[in-house]
């Protein structure tokens, strides 16, 4: 059903504001319990995972790249200039849309039809959350789970970097991180903690189990010394050359690809 | 030297100008000679690795942190609302510095001191740039080389996601694209063309001789067919049900922390 909307105040678009400003997107994505997603290809992902689409925002020029996924779904076709009043930066591929969000399935659920996983501990950038679940989703780990503060795989920048592998792969939000750990441990995870310290076990030398999770820290101070004392610590050995000119450690993303990578070389 | 300067506009500052278009800064950094370094960590490396300083712009506040890598450097200091107005954004622990450009060494120079490089083709986005570079220096490659049109690896915000990398790596830039990769096959490098390509020999099955050369194309198109028809292609293996699912290839950067990583792994 088209509806063409010719002011960027219109009410009906109120899923769509304030793009810019992370903090007023959580609390009003949260209270709404909506996602956006951006760009085609990203929607048609998330109508295919089976989010229900609760409207879309386009412009007439991006209406027929959209038409066969769209169905009889909410469609507010505005003019390029309200686009760009509404979103304040270039919208992919000219299509926003609000999807709802679904429950999320308990934590054990997700472990148990697992045998990688990987555990994200507080990370805070979005980029990097959904640049971990692409490279998760790509090297087959089977599930990822959140510590309660780590920031949403849902959120519009997380879904886009993730090119839509926040929907492919199963997750969950732990409720406890004191003993969130504990959980996975009696389900058979052996935890395997990254960190930088090139006193731990290389990564390529673990003798890894049926089931492995792999932990890994938020990006300013890496894993909290609760979790790394609740697990084995492992490392990415590093040029020591590199260690010695200060470039001491990897990004969390790049880190997350070369475990994940190694984890997948060793699948049992 | 101290200048305490009140005005954003003051012509002194004419280094640190228009920090937030990318296409002003490349004509002027270029014409000029300069790069800009940002924050304490990565001023201080930049002039630990011999680039000499043009001039500092900071505040009061972070001048003690500086005091010992400024020696007698020309430093402009501003009120923090004349930084906000300058910058137009945060300034990653209050400090920028005008750092002289030095010549590049020849392609053929960075490749005969190396064993390991990579090479990089038409990347556009400085970030991805950084962060490769910092991926190569952590993982013990011994240098990168880019291809003509390859993005600046000292760019401001290159710099900053490298975390000083791409002052401890030597690289070079071809001056010639459709040619560029002779010169390295004649010093002796295997070229390996990374690509998403599951067809081509999983990178981890590759035998490796003593000079590699990694390939990496550009984040749409990934590499030209003339550098894929010149190469070696090479895979990283991805989950078959991701593909499925449409998860079909790793960003540039998670990719090449895999790559490297192989190399480093494999190193004669």
């Amino acid at each position: 059903m088209l509806e063409y909307v010719t002011d960027a105040a219109d009410p009906r678009l109120a899923d769509y504001v304030s793009l810019r400003d992370v903090e007023l997107r959580k609390s009003l994505e949260a209270e709404r319990g909506l996602f956006l997603a951006e760009g085609e290809k990203v929607i048609r992902r998330a109508v295919g995972a089976g989010y229900p689409v609760r409207s879309v925002l386009t412009t007439q020029r991006w209406l027929a790249a959209l038409a066969d996924v769209l169905g009889d779904s909410l469609v507010y076709v505005v003019s390029d200039a309200v686009m760009s009043g509404i979103a304040g930066f270039p919208v992919h591929r000219g299509a926003l849309a609000s999807m709802e969000r679904l429950p999320l399935p308990p934590v054990e659920r997700v472990a148990a039809a697992a045998s990688r996983l990987v555990v994200l501990e507080d990370l805070v950038d979005h980029a990097n959350i959904g640049a971990i679940f692409r490279c998760a989703a790509a090297l087959g780990v089977g599930g990822v789970v959140l510590s309660p503060r780590c920031a949403d795989p849902l959120y519009r920048r997380a879904v886009k970097v993730s090119m839509g592998a926040v929907f492919s792969i199963p997750y969950a939000r732990m409720d406890d991180w004191y003993n969130g750990l504990a959980g996975l441990r009696a389900q058979g995870y052996e935890l395997l903690a990254l960190t930088p310290d090139q006193a731990a076990v290389p990564l390529d030398e673990v003798v890894m189990g049926e089931r492995v999770a792999l932990l890994l820290g938020s990006e300013g101070d890496g894993l909290s010394s609760r979790w790394l004392h609740e697990s084995r610590p492992v490392c990415i050995p590093m040029s020591p050359q590199a260690m010695a000119a200060g470039v001491d450690s990897l990004n969390v993303v790049a880190a997350a690809a070369i475990a994940c990578h190694g984890l997948m070389r060793r699948a049992g």
